[in-house]
């Protein structure tokens, strides 16, 4: 029976991560935490396929290509003419031609999230990771969206962020603002180069003041002008100002007044985003007028969030709103508002600092062992009666008791049920008691 | 603003199925409804990159070529030295990949579960899918595995598949073999083609009888050994008959005594199985010897899952005994048993009979609609208080009451909750009453 075989030995795919089951049972319990907070406040879930066609993906016309993973038939048939496949990158393209394709049959406004993990076509390189899990939410609707749901997402953040198991000592700060205060500005400004200073503000906290203003200056802008827009990127207020009008009128702040009805809308629209939030605690949120995000896409509230004492680190969670979702699919005017969890990069970061509650190598919470002479007849229903309790269970099948204790302790399952004597035992604290399965409760 | 624009309209992808958010809903509680039960037998979770080494999947040496799909980035850089990488097909490659990987880590008797996407590049076909769930469980453990994980198996099945919401009212049937029986008898009777005839006698409940004893004739096998093998196929007992003894000497039903160890060993081990399952519901297991499924991988025990008003349909979940999960990647010998729920296939024809119960479009258990003149901060109260409580809540935005109710209507939310009275309405029943979000319960 033993031939001599040829081993072809594994070794792990760069950027490609997966886990032991410990630390799987705790990517688990993230993924079940943030979807219970997505559902809690009535986000649907869809999933799309793993492949796009890539045409559809390359109609959002940016700069991906590099990051595309397109898949293929190993052997393909000549005459193929099938539309090429490529492997999402993230999920908005998907979700954007979902939309377009179902839109008879959506109820709007559409909640939806998505959890679902992502390619990019990267060079293999430490850290960077070429697979990973996404979780997204957006809201759309046609032609015009409240702003109250861009006042909703923040507190779903830190709903999520302050609560999965390992995150409860992390730091972490929401930062909003909106992109139309600045662009309100520039234009009162006569400034033409908006895009430009948007991208260097963008830098503010990483290049520091100085270098912001140099570059502000290169592209010719009056010094004058460019310390108003530095003033204005210095600003920033807690959810309980909003009501206090300290942004009402900037003029004091400015040094001037400013005749600009679109940085009136965006300061109107970041004041009633942060009068939703007064709930949150002290610090989990602030307007800080240095955010703008440096995707284009974004038309009015921007939002990141870093852990406060490493903000080099970047944002785990961004997001904003937009000012139209699938233009390139389908002829109807769809503004929203969304963020997306940049799960695996998160968790990952966690695990490397030893910060994830890693302990059990599997669901178990109760291992039976079974009686002596009864082919496993009565560990069989012990099992089945705790089973229909809720509780997860094991029959040991090794023969000897040492092993049979020494498997409960390396799985790292909490409870040892002897089937012979009716006894349960605590393999914590080593209490071991007579139980009965219909009433025992861990 | 409203240029021209160029409109891609996206079509679906033959063979990559998605659904509505109605649809998805039923999904899900499907795969949390397997994973429930899956986990309260022990079994922890795994999940393995959608990608492995292309060399990974051929070390498998099994005809899949035609399957595979391989993914490339679309601009490749010259001189790119990395391994060809592919989606996997199934769950069994990058299980065994998995647990050669992680050997040292892992601890034994190793139970897993697996629930993800596989990806099969067959040509575009009505029906045929090419991305789809697997839902799959095995056991493992180096050099032995006791047979009460055979026994095990079957009893989980059932449990999964008689509660599936939808299901409640399909016909199932359990069917279990072990293939030494008739391995065993074929040796006793010196047939030379044991894997010919095993191939035709998987085909006996599709060609018949006369059909079959005409194939296994073209074999040049004798019509006296023929027909022993038909009456060893033709048995078939039940759990609560396992102890009855029928099966301890077949040699009354076969009109011989066959003297195989093989075969006697096949008998006892069919019948532990079977003595397991005896607290299944009448008809939903049977020991039926001509189940012998299609791959030699199997060495024993062997499961296949039919409708029994339906039996042409094909298996539903599969599976069996293995002598050897991972020997191309690793020097161990690990024999396992395991089982495969075909889910996507099943969920899917479930969906096209209308069976599923398909009605909500969100999780939204409540709307609120805010007071009118509080700016939302009522009605946001309410809402984080039902939270709380474990609801799923939406604040309505619509300004109108009756864009509001239809909101509701539309989505399939169940309740109405009324922040300026403090009320809430039933929306199947229309009954409306004053109540306090701290106590309330749907």
């Amino acid at each position: 029976m033993s031939e001599k075989k040829k081993i072809y030995k594994p070794s792990p795919i760069s950027g490609f991560p997966e886990w032991l089951p410990e630390v799987r049972m705790v990517e688990q319990q993230w993924l079940d935490h943030i979807r219970r907070v997505f559902e809690s406040y009535g986000f649907a879930s869809i999933e799309t396929p793993a492949v796009e066609e890539l045409n559809v993906i390359a109609a959002k016309g940016e700069d991906v290509d590099k990051e595309i993973y397109v898949i293929e038939r190993l052997h393909k048939e000549e005459g193929d003419k099938e539309a090429r496949l490529a492997l999402h990158f993230d999920q908005t393209v998907p979700f954007a031609r979902y939309v377009a394709q179902n839109f008879n049959d959506l109820v709007f406004p559409f909640k939806r999230y998505q959890m679902q993990k992502v390619w990019r076509g990267e060079r293999p390189q430490a850290g960077r990771m070429r697979e990973f899990y996404q979780c997204d939410i957006d809201v759309i609707n046609p032609d015009n969206l409240p702003i109250s749901f861009d006042g909703e997402i923040p507190a779903i953040i830190w709903e999520i962020l302050s609560s999965l198991p390992g995150m409860e000592h992390e730091k972490i700060q929401i930062r909003v603002s909106n992109r139309k205060i600045l662009i309100g500005l520039c234009d009162a400004l006569r400034i033409d180069n908006i895009v430009e200073v948007t991208r260097i503000i963008d830098k503010l906290e990483k290049i520091g003041q100085e270098e912001v203003i140099k570059l502000i200056g290169n592209l010719g802008i009056p010094p004058q002008n460019t310390e108003i827009i530095l003033k204005l990127a210095s600003m920033s207020f807690r959810p309980s100002e909003a009501h206090g009008g300290i942004f009402e009128d900037p003029s004091t702040t400015l040094g001037m007044t400013i005749e600009s009805v679109m940085m009136k809308e965006g300061l109107e629209e970041l004041q009633a985003v942060m009068s939703a939030l007064a709930h949150l605690p002290e610090g989990a949120v602030v307007a800080d007028l240095s955010i703008v995000r440096g995707l284009d896409y974004y038309t009015g509230t921007v939002y990141e969030t870093v852990f406060i004492d490493n903000p080099g680190y970047g944002s785990i969670c961004s997001g904003g709103r937009y000012d139209d979702l699938a233009g390139s699919y389908i002829n109807k005017h769809l503004p929203g508002v969304g963020i997306s969890i940049g799960f695996s990069r998160l968790f990952d970061r966690l695990r490397n600092e030893g910060k994830l509650p890693v302990s059990r190598k599997c669901p178990t919470d109760v291992l039976v062992l079974p009686a002596r002479d009864d082919e496993g007849a009565s560990a069989r229903a012990i099992a089945q009666t705790l089973r229909s309790n809720g509780l997860n269970v094991e029959i040991a099948t090794a023969k000897k008791l040492q092993k049979q204790m020494g498997y409960a302790e390396k799985k790292g399952i909490p409870y040892v049920w002897f089937a012979e004597d009716g006894e349960v035992k605590n393999m914590e604290s080593g209490k071991q008691s007579a139980a009965d399965p219909e009433s025992w409760r861990p």
